[in-house]
């Protein structure tokens, strides 16, 4: 079942990792592959927990170089030169200072080639309008355009899933608690200042215990 | 007039560096920048070609580093283990096994988000359907689906101009003669093989010696 293969997004944080299980339950383990970008991101804590969710998880992790990004520079998760915002908000152009143009349009595209080249055709990447970070290529509208594009540009009739397009933070920690991934949520990174345990005020710690706040559950990262 | 600033995505080849010409007589020279990458091609000569005919051209060239196709591998323009197809030709998947899958995609997308960082709207590529290298992400279609990829994923509205898409390689020379860009493709480098003088039967310089010969003009490139 070649076709049937999917191939996940793990970045280690709350969401992939819970798209992680979502595609475990929707295609059975031993369908599914995940991918990881080194691309340059100050903590490479992150790195470390994708690989150990992986792991636990029972299913094979490439972590695929990209100094691209590195090399653009201008934006806080990247340059060390620029502080992370204490709270959500957004710059003079209306997006976050946190916003790396591009970053996953670029990463789902090698995530593409990377499966063009495996013959699997169904991308799985934890995106969300609900609830988010106010990146504009996380929107249902950029991933499906996207979706076009590289089933035009590869001749391959890709699929990008997004279990959590439409789920409010509440409802992807409900989510992650009925896959049974909520050990491996234990072993994910959120917090944009590399902390663990985590910062708790910077606004990926923010959105990160609002969710489990809102669903009335423990977050395991806080009690690992 | 920051809108009409304009990034060409300069490779060193012929189509490339026509376009460069096409773009400076569009925008006016002081409104041009180039950018290039350097993705670990066989032939750093492209990289040289680019940088010579920016300066020839009097605008300024980046060159941007994109380690991750290296990683990818699996293609003979990258993978010395893999012979340059001696014609052009198909694999069994229909495409060239000179396709890099997502290339273009991720360089327009690098592009952009130079671009981005810049004010930067209008962005110039090379890339033809007639008389093509088979590349699938060359096609109208392919780069109309970007386009709108790229104007929802970073809240900008990115043109992307592509000025040699319906014409032939005929015309294409014809082109570069009426914008005094001769010089300039005598400087570029198209051949697979990495050779200059070029070897004349990869498919890339049978392709760029059709369009010559149909033009009844001379290349420069082989009286240099």
């Amino acid at each position: 079942m070649t076709d049937q293969r999917a191939l996940v997004l793990l970045s280690g944080g709350q969401d992939s990792t819970t798209c992680l299980f979502w595609a475990i339950d929707h295609f059975g383990k031993n369908a599914v592959a995940t991918l990881t970008f080194d691309y340059g991101q100050q903590h490479r804590i992150e790195l470390d927990a994708a690989r150990r969710i992986a792991a636990y998880a029972g299913v094979g992790n490439t972590i695929l170089p990209i100094d691209t990004f590195a090399a653009l520079g201008g934006n806080s998760l990247l340059d060390s030169s620029i502080p992370v915002p204490v709270s959500v908000g957004t710059d003079a152009s209306g997006l976050p200072n946190t916003f790396v143009p591009g970053r996953n349009l670029v990463f789902l595209t090698y995530a593409a080639a990377y499966a063009w080249q495996r013959d699997i055709r169904h991308l799985v990447a934890g995106v969300a309008q609900t609830d988010y970070s106010g990146y504009p290529d996380c929107r249902e509208e950029t991933i499906l355009a996207l979706q076009r594009c590289l089933q035009l540009g590869m001749e391959r009739n890709f699929r990008i899933h997004t279990p959590l397009m439409h789920r409010s933070k509440r409802e992807t920690v409900q989510l992650a608690v009925s896959l049974g991934a909520l050990g491996a949520l234990g072993m994910s990174h959120s917090c944009y200042n590399g902390k663990r345990p985590p910062c708790g005020s910077c606004p990926a710690c923010q959105l990160r215990a609002k969710g489990f706040a809102e669903a009335g559950i423990e977050d395991p990262l806080l009690t690992a």
